[in-house]
Formats: C-alpha cells, structure tokens, sequence
C-alpha cells in the first residue's frame, strides 16, 4: 500500500524485518521442541536462539542469495547457516517452506487484526461519545434522500456504532479463522516430523494447530478472513457516505473538521470539501475488490499450489494497511466532526409538516376511516405542500373531510417532535447497554 | 435461478405464495401484539387469522394492483383488505414496507441458511463415510501438480471433511447475522408502534429483535451473509477441482459416477468426462460474484433508499438456490465416487522412488552433513530420474559421496511408505474425534 | 432474470424456443453447406429444411431424453431424429456439440447486442432532447457535493450524452468481439468436417468465422463481453445517481415522473421518491458483478472444459435482460423528468455569491498580486459568507485591501452568470455536432 | 506494486519525479497557449519553461507543504512560485487541480498502455516462433481433461497467439479510451479558460480533448481501461493454466525453463515446479479484481466527487505494474518453455486409439447406420478400452456388428494421425496469415 494510506505500526508488521524476525522465531521455536522430543540437542537450540536473537536480518544479502536459489525461505535458511553456523544445520529439519510462510502469515494476519480491532474500539468509543452528545439533536430522517420523520442525530450515531460493534465481531472472529499453525511436513503427513513440534510452536505464537493441512494451511480460511475486511469496508463506505450527504451545501447538517491553512480547491477558495469521507468511500472499494482474488485463492490443486503467494503478498499488506488507515481516519472524522443542530433543525421543518403525514394517516384510521380513504386525504393535502404551495397543517384543517373527524386541537397535537423521540432511551439501552 | 440449478424446497421458499404466507404472518403476528397491548380489538385479530390462514394468496390479483400503486406491500395490503374486510384497517398500524420486507427476508434467509446447513451435513457425512473407507489408500501428493510425497486418499477427504466443517460453522454464523427482525417504524423510531409489537413478532418468528434500524435493518448485516456464501462456494470449487484432476486422462484416480445411458459427447462416443465437477466450479464462480454487488448494497443512503432492493431479489434466490444444488450435487459426487487405488499405486510409484528425495535429505543431514551439501548430493541424482534416466535408489546406492554416509541398507529403508502414513490416525483423531 | 425486470423481446432471445430454433439453423446450414462439397445429397438437405421449418420444437420431450442421455445436444438430435426421419442422420456430421452451443450463443449475444445498442439510441435521443430544452438552464456545479461555479442543466445531460455515446461505440465493439461461428470439430482441427462449412455458417448468420477454435469459442471474447455490460451498467448507475441527488428534498432541481394512482410510501402519504433511479442503481451493481464470473470463465482447461457452461447459462440472459431493462427504463425517466428550473435558480443563488470565488481570485491576480496573497484575500472574506455570515460581494467590497486593487464596479462585473455560460454552445458542438 | 512484480520502465511511470515533470509540462504548455491568445507574456512563459526545464523536483518540500495546505496540486504551485519565482503568478490561470490530474494521468495510462501493447507484441512474436516449431508436432486435444483428439501443439501456440492479438487489439482501443485531456476549469465550462488552451495542451502530449469534462475526465474511460486489463490478465492465467497442466507429473509435455542453481522445493530436492506460470495466475486475479473498483469509481456525484482518486492512485500503478510484469514473464515463459515431443506422442498413445473413436462413428454412419445405433456400437467398444481392457482397433475387428459394415482395411485407415493434422496449415494462415 502507498505510503499516503499508511500508518507505522500496520505498515511494520509488513516490513521485511518482521517477517524474517517471524521466520526465525518459528525456526527457533521447532527447534526447541525437537530438543525437547531429543531429535535436536539442546545446546544447539540455545546456540541458535543466542545467535538469532542479536541479528539484524540482512534483507540485501538474502535478497542476493534469492537472485540464485529463485526460493526465499532456502536463501533465508543459507543466510541463517551463515550468521549461526554449524548449529544452523538442525533447522528446518523435517519442514517444508510453507510451514514457515503460512504460519508466518497467521501471525502477521492475528496481529494485524489486532490491531484492526483496537482501531475498530477507538472508532465506537467516538462514535459512543458523539451519540450520547447528540442523543435528543432533532434531524429529519431521510428515505430515498427525501424527508421522512424525525429522528436525532444521536440515532444516526447509534446506528453507526451498532454496526460497526458487529464489524467488531466479525473482525474477531476472521482473526480466529486465520490464527494457525502449520508445521506438518511436504504434504501435511507429518512424515518427517513429530506432530508435537506443531503444537509447541502454536503455542509460543499463540495459534491453534491446523487440524489438517496439506503443505501449506487451506486458504478457505484466508478467503473469509478478507472477506471480512470487504464487509467492513462497506460500512466505512456508509458512514462516510452519511457523512458525505450531511456536508453537502443544500443540507450542511454536519461537515468534516477544516484545519487552519487547508485548502478545499485550489480554484475556488470558498470550498470545504468532504474530502476525508470521500477518501474513504474509494478505500473502501479497494479493499472490497481484494475479497474477490482471495476467494479464488481457495480452489489449490491437489495438495497446493502457489498461486495464492503473489495474491497476498500484495492483499496482505494493502487490504489490512487500508483498512487500519480508514478505521483511523473514520475515527478522527467522527471525533472532530462539526454538527450544526441549527441546520439540523431548519432541515426538520423545511417540508412544513410534512413529516407528520403518517402520523395523519394513524389517525384518520383510528377514527374509523378505511385505510384507503385515510391515504388518500392525507395525500390530496400533502401534494400542494411538496410543491411548496401552503402548510400542511393550515390545509388539513382547512379539508371538510379531514374537519368531519379530526378536530383542530387534536391535529395540532399531532404534529407534536417529542412524539417521535419518546423511543430514543429505549434504543440507546439496546445498543449501548444500560449505563 | 434457471430450473437446472434448482431444488424445489429451497426454490419454494423464493415462491410469491411463501413470501405473501410470511408477509401475513408478520401483519397477524403484528396484531396480535398489538391487541395485547389494547391497541387493537382482540377479536379483529382473531378474524384476521381465521380469514386470512385459509387464503390462497392471488398472486395476479396482487400484481394487477400493484401495476396501478407502483408498491408491492400497498397492492398487498389493498388485497387483504379486500379479502379480510373491514378488520383488516386494524393490518400495518404504525409500520411501514420494510418492516414487512426485511423481517420476511429474514425468515427467508434463515430458512435457505437451514438447508444449507442441512445440505453441508450430507455432504460431511459422504465425506466422512468415504475418508474412513480410503482411511490407508496410499496416494500421491502433489505440490505444483508435481509428485511431491505419499499421503492417503482418506487424507484429502479428511482435509474436505474439515474444510467444510468450517464452511458449516461460517453459515451458522452467517444464519444468525440475518435472523434478526425488524417493526419499528418510518425510519426506526418507534413513533407509531410499541417496540413490544417488534419483540412479539421475533420471538414468534423465531430471530432477534434488531438493535437498532432506520426503516431497514442494516445492510451489512446482507453483505456478510452473501460474502459467507462466496466462501462456501469456493470450498465446493476446491473439491471439485481435485475431482476434475484425478478423473484427467492420465491421473485416473477418481471419476465421477456414470450413469446407465449417459453419453459423454455427441461426437466422441469414448468419452468421460467430469461435467459434474465442472459444473460447480462454474457455479461457484456465479455465487462468488454475488458477494460483491450485496457488498455495495451497504452503503445505502441515509435512512435507506431502495437500491438493494433489485440485488436482493435477485441475488436471495439465485445465491442461495444455486448453493444448495451444488452442495447437494457435491454430496451426491463424493457419495457415488468411483476410486481407482490400483491407480493411485501406479502413480504413486511412477517417479521411480523421487517421493522419497527428502527422507534422503533429511538422513544425510543426521549422518553430519551440512543441509546444503546433502541437498547438493539428492538433487544430483533426482534430477536423472526425473528424465526417465533411471530409478532414484539404484542411483543413491552408486553415488559414492551417498554411500560414504548411508550403507544400501540403510538407504532402502528410506523408501517405505509406511513412514509417511504412520501419523494418519492422529490426523483423522484431530479432524473426525476419537471414535 | 426475474420477470419484474425483463423485457419481452430481450427474454424471448433467450426462451428454448428461440435456442432450439437458431440450433436447428445451424445445423441445417451446415447440412446446406455439406450438400453443396458433396458430402450429403441435396434432397436430404432439402427434406430437413422442409420439415424442421414447421417444427414447434418440443421442449418437454426434449428434456424428457435429456433425462436419460444426460447431453443436450444429444437429446435435441435424438428428437430431430424422431421429427425429421431418415434423413436426419445427415445432421451434425462431423460436429461437435460446441459447435451448436458455442455459434448458437454467438447468434443470441449479438442479436442481444443489437437490442441494447437500440435501447441506446432510444436513451441517447431523449437525452439529446432534454439537453437542448435545458442548454441554458442555469444550474449549480457542484463538486463533492459542495456548490462549485454555475453550470446549466442541459451540460450535464450534454455529458451523459457524451458518455452513452461512448457506451454505444463499446457496446457495437462487444458485438463485434463476440460474432463468430465455431464448426471446427471435436478440437477445431476440422478432422471431421471440411472449414467451408463453417464459412458458409458463418456468411448465413451474419458471423466472422473463428480463426482458430479448440472445440470452443475462447472465452476472451465473452469476458470482453461481459465487462464491458459492467461498465455500460456502470454509466447507468452514475446518471441514475444524478437524479437521485437532484430529486433530494433539499435540492429538488428535478424529479421522477410520478404517476396518477402511484404511491410512494405505504406509511408516509407525503412521499415521492426516486425510486426507478434507485432501482437502476442496483442493477448496475448486478449486471456488473457477472464481469467477475465471466473473467474467470477465460481460463478453461486445454482445449476446453465445460465450467463456463453454467456461468453462462445464468449470466447470458441474466445480464443482457437486467440491461436492457435498465437502458429503457433510464430513457423513459429521462423523458419524463420534471424538471424545476426555478429551484436550479435557488439553489444557484443559496451561497450568497460563493460560487463567484474564483473569478474574483483570477482577477485579483491579473491585478498583479501573487497567487497565494489572493487566495487568502478572498478565503477569507468567503468563510463568513459559508458560515451563512453575510453576503460574498458586500464582503468583499469591504475588505480594505480588495478594494485597494478592484473597484466596486470591477467586483460587481465579476458576478455575472453570463461569463459562466458563454462556451456552452461550443461544448454543445462537439458533443453534438454542428447543427 | 511491491518491487518483486516490477519492471524498472513501467515502475518509473508512476514515480513522483516523473508526475511532477508531467504536471509541469501541462502547466507551462497552458501558459504557452495563454500567451499566444494574449493572456499571458510571452517572455514569461519562455521563463517558466526555462527555470523548469532544469528542475529536478524536490518532492521532500513538495510533501511538506501539502502536510499544511493537504491540497497536493496546491502544494506544487506553492513550490513553482518558490523555485520559478515570480511568472509562477501566470501558471495555472483559470485551471483547476483537475486539469492537472487528470491530465496527467491520462499521460501516464497511455504510456503504461503503450508499454502494455509492447509487452504484447513481444509475447506475440516468442508464441509466433514457437508455433511455427511446433507445427506439426503431435499432440493429445483435450476436454474435460480427458483425451479428446489430435491437436498439434503448434495449434495450442497458435490459439493462444490469436488470443493475445485480440488482447493487443483491446489494449489499443482501451489505450484511446483514456488519451483525453481536459483544461475546462472548475465545473467544465471554460468559463475562466479559453478552450483553445485545452487543445492546445492536447496537442503537444498527444491526447484528444475530452468533448465535455465536469472538473474531470467521466470515469467510464477508466473503467473501461481496467476492466480492459482485466480481460487480458484472464487470457494470461489461460495460458499459464495450460502450462501448469503440461507439467503436470502425469503429463510432462512441457516444462517451464529450470536454470541452473535453482531449488524447486526447500524439502524435496527432486521437484521442479512451474511456479512462473502458477504466479502468474494469482497475478492475473489481482489485476482482475482492480476491474471493479474501477467500476464503481464512474458514478461519482454531480460533477465530481474524490472518491476515484484513492483508488486510482493504487490500481493506477498496480494494475499496469502487475500486467506489464506478467506479460513479460508469460513472454519468457514462451520462449524458454521445454517441449517434450516424445512424451506429447505417449499420451496421444495412451488411449488405445480411442480418440479416433468419433472417425469410426463417422464412417459407420455413412455406411448408412443410423447415429444413434451407430453410437451405440462405439461406446460399446471404447467403455472397456477405457477401463484399460484391450485395445480399441482389436475389439472393433471382432465386433460382428462393426464387421457388418466396415472391413478391416477400412477401421485401419480410420486410425491414421495425417487426417487430424490435414486442417493446421489452414489454420496457421488464417492465425498468422499468408507468409
């Protein structure tokens, strides 16, 4: 992933170092348990943790070695023999490449979605915030980009922060898919090595041992790991969608924070963009895109191929690193977002009672009127408001048939806000728990 | 989903006559709530199931309103109120369309998610039954397409077994990620409907009461549903693409069933093919491609707007129909499998005792020698064999540098196959239990 | 595809009829060509064009002996056998069953093709139209939802114009990709049956014979196909996305055509929505999730295998009928849009000057300040007028230190609407054409 | 892209240097335009092109800027006017980041186009010679992965270079797609812009004037051009997928170029894997999934919104980087791949002469059986063949039926390989024309 979308900590676990630091821990880790089980002595697993420990992994001379063997876990073994010596020779014995790679990948793809579910946290505690900030701020709710009734601003938050608890969720549970280890051997027999050294090095790695792999770990699991991310994006992309719309000029319920000497257009300075949100809706299309190479990933041939390799060494790092940076700046956006409630409020009464319409209707119908008859009165008073011809109110009460049930004190009372807020407590106990 | 790819319980659940069966139940359902809270006369809830259980629903009636409201729930309810008379005004008090749509497509899709599941417990259990029985059926592994080391055909089946073991907990998970019902109203506030009335009809209908929704329940909610059938999918190609391997010409190790009077091709009467296997890697590719467009459908605007509304009708039968026939049809594949051990052996045994190249490595390694040397010394007498140029242990016993290590006896007991399956039955205890 | 988006004429191209009859075509043809080289005696050809000319093709029987031979291709032959006679063992001679299926599919996708570059052109001319009511329409550009410069509405359906325009030119490109005749034989060695058949085939149905076929038609050819739909799909999507912003409540510049009797919301009678453009929203996302499949359709195995089949099965007339439903529903709405000049004018006006921004920085600088001087000079009198603080030309008229370079006179020159519009007849031009 | 998939000229395309150097050039050609319609001095446009002609951009004070003005085009000029000083006042008049952006990515695409259509011709030519070696050498045809008939691998080499001459076709016509420049200003109108600018900018970089820009280039250009690109990366994994299969054990008809010092398998020594052509297929999923954030990129909102820019600043490069990466590859693939003739000629032996199974059928129904009869006695014949019980000539000697109708002489001349291969100069010539 470019360096724009990028942030240190993700972009880390991708760097070379830390997957050679990977490789050497696993190599290690096996090596203890092949002492343990008195296949390798132990002093020679000592010498190798002693003199691996210190190293600061010469990505350029096994890069060099690689140029050779065209492998890049033989180049890494050759490189080890010759920082470690004659002890290297009791490594990766009885292992095959991708016991190395795919257990390797399961670490850097546990802590990425670690660290994915720590961002996914800072996301819903300023979600949390906001809506409780916001909680009784009156906002038309919209259907089909029309005003429908009320709600608050603080539902709209609530909303968010329900679904981005169940992104949450599923982010656990993707980290559970990928999280384990294979150390099974060419073809997953454990021909020539003993299955305990698998348990022991999951163990240290904090895995689960693959309960049957076939060389390398089966990517069914991979395919639902980004899967997952393409979910999540796409309630990035709605959020920011939401976002996008209230910042737009007509409506300008809510605009992303303008730090000083940003400029918006470097033609029209009077510009202030929703630039963040939109950013995120196209991340958001890059990491859904991703899903798709992963789910073709799963059909290996026979026992593996290496199909998937150059898939996720370029998914691996983009779509994770994507998405920290999305959930970071979605995140930020929240947190400084700027809320007008007056705008909010203009927006609510700009359809001049419309938004009660239904509530009309419920009435007419608990009168006695049919269904029918009562949408149709309703709808012959509002169609002039919607032309801006007249206040829905001053022609209800001005329509014989709507006179001959409804008084005009009752219709007044029914274009009364609080009567569509007296819920907002009870879905507030629903999502965030009672406080 | 075209007739070919569908079996009638899962197509019946997309019939108009099932959903308008689910729509009243939810309306009845919905009174009945309502009339325990006093909202509505106990006994107009009553007249409403007597009426309405018996009715057949007129699918054209419905459609020939619906061609004049432009609104399939309007059409729907004009309809009941035309069979149900005056009681049904007491019908869709305080709710709105999606209320009825989205809690009915819940129903839907928990249902397909049951047969799905019900579906993958066929085809576990041909698998399992197929894994035991080829439990020691030596077989070659292969990685790249290329010989790699023994395993057993139980192996690759337990490997299936296991994979769709995942598949099934991944729809149980995405089962629940949709059974979740939503009455709340306009944009889910609750304004004109008790929320008890939401909690009724869930329990009835056997889902959750969605925390919170905006006239819909959350699209993601959808998307990861759909993207867990994307998944599914590609473990069914995985599968079916071994199957399509073994049955080529020169593997022959497995081949689908072929039926009294089946013709394999009109011009090549010779001719048989695994059209079964291939057909579901096609639809595999079908269901995947599903995944993105119930993707995109999260992002709705606001409240909601209705773009989903073309992927979804589209998408819930064909995603889920197709799915399960071609889980039914993997079932029925594996279950009538033809396997050819002799075969298997003879490909087994065709690179001339290659397979047993790294148990050479590895004992040269323990004789002393550096990893790098012993590979040196394997590779220079593989490379030979693997032209046709003679068999790998006669070549080992000549090469003098081999020799000086390992002694002709020494060297034939590298060649066993038992060495390779001896950890079979600790790899059938991790995927099946302990028997 | 599901009747509620197909369209008669498109989903009869894709009926058994229509198949079966374009089936007996070819292989008359090829019968026709075989009589001409002497392989087969002209009467026969004549007898099979005589009585399968007549022929109601039977599907029910047809797939009754599909059931047994599980073949297609063969249960069609068998029935011509029945139908035609003796003769009939004068068909196929020499063929393959993907010589039928694949020329066969050739035929629909272009007859398919042609009906969508008709619904093109349909679209195009409602777009032209509407473009020269509205060429000087005064309207806001905005980007990212913000309010940019003045545009008039006439340039954006003068884009459209432009785009469809292009979708045409890709979708007469797609016809050609996919109109070839494959009758080469069992792997297009043309063992069996001489090329001038094929020619001959080819010249009767309007087809290129395939330069070098493997059975199959490559399948290049459909995902070319199938993606550019998507990306047709795509454009359908942005103008649909159009109207939708437009019809927004805040913004209302234009709106669906709503008709009498037709009801925008089962509980809100006050509701006119734009429901088909949202509706076109989601096809688009349909049509262009079947590029997925269709790409991964290319890579068949060897000469060919049959996993396309399915795809193909589903998406052929899925994705063509999902289109042409879309491209006419779009023409339609375009012709009936209602459209609201005068609330384009409002809106144009709502940001108190704004949009004249960059004008006056332009100016500023040919007045000699230095770029960066000017644009603070005028961001800062435009913050204000964004925050609702004042109007941008009273500002501005103000500042101390605009006023030591631009007069009054010179500032109100600059706020002119006509300067935003004097190039729309030279747009028009090239989008157009000279008139 | 990560550097293992990237070839230094494509790779240089997208670095900051060479951006930089475009926006500049699109920036003093504007000037230049300007100055000959009178706008701006002459003797400064000659400055501009002076001062920048020599700059070597410094992109670390580039960046620094933008980290305040988070504006990157913004951030540029700011840098002009520090190193050009004060002319830099005449740059960008009238223009808006657009202009540039999309300008110059319209350089880039077409550049990394015609580095693709280079790639192309290159895998043209190593296919083209190869063909030609392999002509007539004898080779099993396939379906189903089942023998079928004789093919020649010349006509494998031959179908594949006719597919990859579309693919040439289809990168020219995606190359034109996205040639266009726009210099139209804030919302397209050239309202502070003389479109003679734009064509003349248009000139000098070899682009066309776009017809009706919006701020931007319409996006369906782009989607267009990768989904393009998603087409041939398809065609890529076809025929890498046929090499994977070639190589196969089993098989061993062809084998990827092995050089010296390279390591198949950190485990077993023996192997030698097509690991180029097996990455080649992940490569190919990748730049397929980059089709579809393409697409959802064209309906963007009014006249422009952002989100596009996230995801072509990955693709952009990505896409292009991958192909052009695989293209090469698949070229040296080509043209190192070792044939194996002997081994094709084994296979082709393998059956049993049953692939001339359809020849016999052929003759007996023109010995005047009907097909289906005829059928009847082929299959009868091959089934035990199949099974690997006798050879298919021998049983159809002793077969009284097939006797019936056909003597030995004429079943053994039914049997001849000449008559499969008598088509492929035919085919060549159509493929390759008349040389």
């Amino acid at each position: 992933m470019i360096p724009r979308y990028s942030r240190p900590e993700m972009a880390s676990l991708w760097e070379p170092q830390t997957r050679l630091r990977i490789w050497f821990e696993i190599e290690a880790y096996a090596c203890d348990a092949l002492a343990e089980i008195g296949v390798v002595p132990k002093a020679a697993a000592e010498t190798i943790w002693q003199k691996g420990n210190g190293l600061n992994f010469d990505v350029a001379r096994i890069d060099a070695i690689e140029k050779v063997t065209k492998h890049d876990v033989i180049a890494f073994l050759t490189y080890l023999a010759e920082e470690i010596g004659p002890e290297a020779r009791f490594l990766h014995l009885g292992m095959t490449s991708s016991d190395l790679l795919d257990t390797c990948l399961a670490v850097q793809l546990s802590r990425a979605a670690d660290l994915l579910i720590k961002d996914t946290d800072a996301l819903l505690a300023a979600l949390k915030r906001r809506a409780f900030e916001h909680k009784l701020t009156p906002s038309i709710g919209r259907s089909h980009g029309i005003h429908a009734e009320p709600v608050t601003f603080g539902l709209k938050l609530a909303e968010a922060y329900a679904e981005f608890s169940r992104a949450r969720a599923r982010l656990v549970a993707a980290r559970a898919e990928i999280a384990t280890c294979a150390i099974s051997g060419a073809v997953g027999t454990f021909a020539n090595i003993d299955p305990r050294v698998e348990d022991y090095v999951a163990r240290k790695l904090g895995l689960t041992p693959e309960p049957v792999s076939t060389q390398i770990i089966p990517r069914d699991r991979h395919a639902m790991f980004f899967a997952t991310l393409g979910v999540v994006a796409s309630s990035i992309e709605r959020l920011s969608t939401e976002i996008r719309h209230l910042q737009r000029t007509e409506v300008l319920e809510a605009e992303e924070y303008f730090s000083e000497g940003q400029k918006g257009s470097s033609a029209m300075p009077h510009k202030r963009n929703p630039v963040l949100s939109e950013n995120l809706t196209g991340l958001a299309r890059l990491v859904r895109g991703m899903a798709l190479p992963a789910m073709e990933d799963v059909a290996l041939w026979h026992e593996r191929d290496i199909s998937h390799s150059s898939v996720e060494r370029v998914i691996g790092p983009d779509a994770t690193i994507a998405l920290d940076f999305a959930l970071a700046r979605l995140a930020d956006i929240i947190d400084k977002l700027v809320v007008y409630p007056a705008n909010m409020k203009k927006n609510l009464d700009a359809l001049g009672g419309l938004v009660h319409s239904q509530r009309v209707l419920l009435a007419l119908t608990q009168k006695g009127l049919a269904r029918e008859r009562a949408y149709t009165l309703v709808q012959r008073n509002a169609m002039p408001v919607w032309r801006g011809e007249g206040n829905f109110l001053d022609l209800l009460k001005k329509d014989a048939d709507v006179k001959a049930v409804l008084s005009d004190a009752e219709l007044e009372d029914l274009f009364d806000l609080g009567y569509h807020l007296k819920h907002v407590d009870f879905i507030f106990n629903r999502v965030f728990g009672a406080n």
